[in-house]
């Protein structure tokens, strides 16, 4: 298959954009201009762009204007309805986005949506490629993300220099499959935590000395990355966000709220992912949906009366 | 505190009684068999005990026959009711234990039990550990068990030579903290079973490749020693246990299920543990009670429809 095309990336040919400047978005932005390449970038909030615009990136005053001047265009946006608008909308950037161009989404959003942004995209000639990633945004400073490629391989062979920038990337399948990667990720990490926060309120009530209790357990099945990420800070009540509460409801509502939103989409029951969601709505109805995930070990608690 | 002996324990000295002969505590046995300790076996099927005869173990008509022998005393019986009755019942260990006598019990159970059967063991001047241990049929062949250890620091650092035998002991406090260590331990590996289960079930109905997906996410927070230890056995229907079905629908109801024996006793509320138990429960109703914890799949399937 054709490739974007045929001249290879590089920092005095590709022109990048990027919509979508929060914490992540903006590290990872910032690792594509420190390497050379000339950045545009679009922010509905002009003034939080200047930590890139003193790197030497552009504005751009609307997505339109950024696309018809990019040669890819990165969005990092909220969720699935703003990456509808900001691509697929009337003002979006297919409407303006050359042809040969390429979109990268990295917003954590659904299959359906990636798969239908491959189909406008590859109508007027353009491409796209889902690219959700994880990490937080301590990999994101540190340009160490998994990035979950879905779309078309020698498209995401073609861009991996840039991933490489951000982190490491694995190419998953089609349209779509980029986003899947990054549910069942979710999905993993969401039963993980649980199954780490209800473990930690037990052997409290029990009286055991958690740090003693963690070092006897993690070489075993009970081990797990979560909990060396985060049985620590669960234990000190350090509930400074990596990644948002309000983020992993979402994600794990795209695996267990999924719409029959075209024939190939079906229902997948998931009784523990959609309890941890229930946990994390809990959460956000509570005010928490800002703190980081691991603050899912008060969700346990609150239901246990503390 | 006054420990058991004086003496250190030696092979020439300290006479070891064992009850409790599945496959775990054969291999746990046969270890202090090799390491040249008198053994004594009592097993309700004698044939049973074939490979640790014919390593010179000794065999007892009775439990009381073998505790009035032996100045230890292991069990690795079934569950609560069996290590009640054979260690409290009419005709149970501590009815003909010595005072000074230790008595060291690996079965997973419950917390309360273990806190009676130490104040009986105490008021006959005998001494109980809680040692429940992690780590299946591999860890117990290959000694390398997690044992988590209850009740009084001196007498568990006295054991330590015999634990050394099997794996590696850690302290978790007063009688009883061993086996809420453990029932804490099962609950965090029903979660990250539960997570990665459900993950590779989303994977899979999302057509991606299951070990290309492992390999994009194991590096991050959903990774856990559960995917590293089960991931490729799910993948592959590999459903031999390692650790039964049956045995955590057991542990886990000890940490969902607790009935307010004692004054100590508090109810705790854990929806994901109790998730877990009700979906091994489903595996048990179905006739598959014998296959190993990674088997979740399958009752994740099963609500599937697959």
């Amino acid at each position: 298959m054709e490739t974007p095309y045929p001249k290879p990336i590089s920092p005095t040919q590709t022109r990048i954009g990027w919509i979508g400047i929060g914490v992540m978005g903006a590290a990872m932005a910032s690792h594509i201009l420190s390497a050379g390449y000339s950045l545009t970038v679009y922010a509905r909030t002009p003034s939080k762009a200047s930590s890139l615009t003193s790197q030497g990136a552009h504005l751009a005053d609307s997505p339109q204007q950024l696309a018809c001047q990019s040669d890819i265009v990165f969005t990092m946006v909220g969720n699935p309805q703003d990456v509808k608008q900001v691509v697929l909308g009337t003002n979006g950037i297919l409407s303006t986005l050359n042809p040969g161009a390429v979109i990268v989404d990295h917003t954590s959003s659904s299959p359906s949506l990636a798969r239908e942004i491959y189909t406008s995209a590859r109508e007027k000639g353009c491409w796209s490629i889902d690219a959700p990633v994880s990490g937080g945004d301590i990999g994101a400073r540190e340009g160490k993300l998994a990035i979950f490629a879905g779309g078309e391989r020698s498209v995401v062979e073609w861009l991996k220099p840039l991933f490489d920038l951000m982190g490491r990337v694995t190419y998953m399948g089609q349209a779509g499959c980029g986003q899947s990667c990054k549910i069942g990720n979710q999905i993993m990490v969401g039963g993980n935590l649980l199954g780490l926060s209800e473990g930690l309120v037990f052997a409290e009530k029990a009286g055991l000395d958690l740090r003693k209790f963690m070092g006897a357990i993690r070489g075993g099945a009970a081990g797990s990355m979560a909990m060396e990420l985060f049985g620590g800070r669960m234990i000190d009540r350090d509930f400074k966000p990596g990644g948002f509460v309000e983020y992993m409801v979402k994600d794990l509502g795209l695996g267990v709220d999924v719409v029959k939103e075209d024939e190939d989409e079906r229902v997948v029951v998931l009784p523990g992912a959609a309890l941890c969601k229930q946990l994390f709505s809990s959460m956000v109805a509570n005010g928490d949906g800002k703190l980081g995930t691991q603050g899912l070990i008060t969700a346990v608690e609150r239901i246990n009366g503390n």
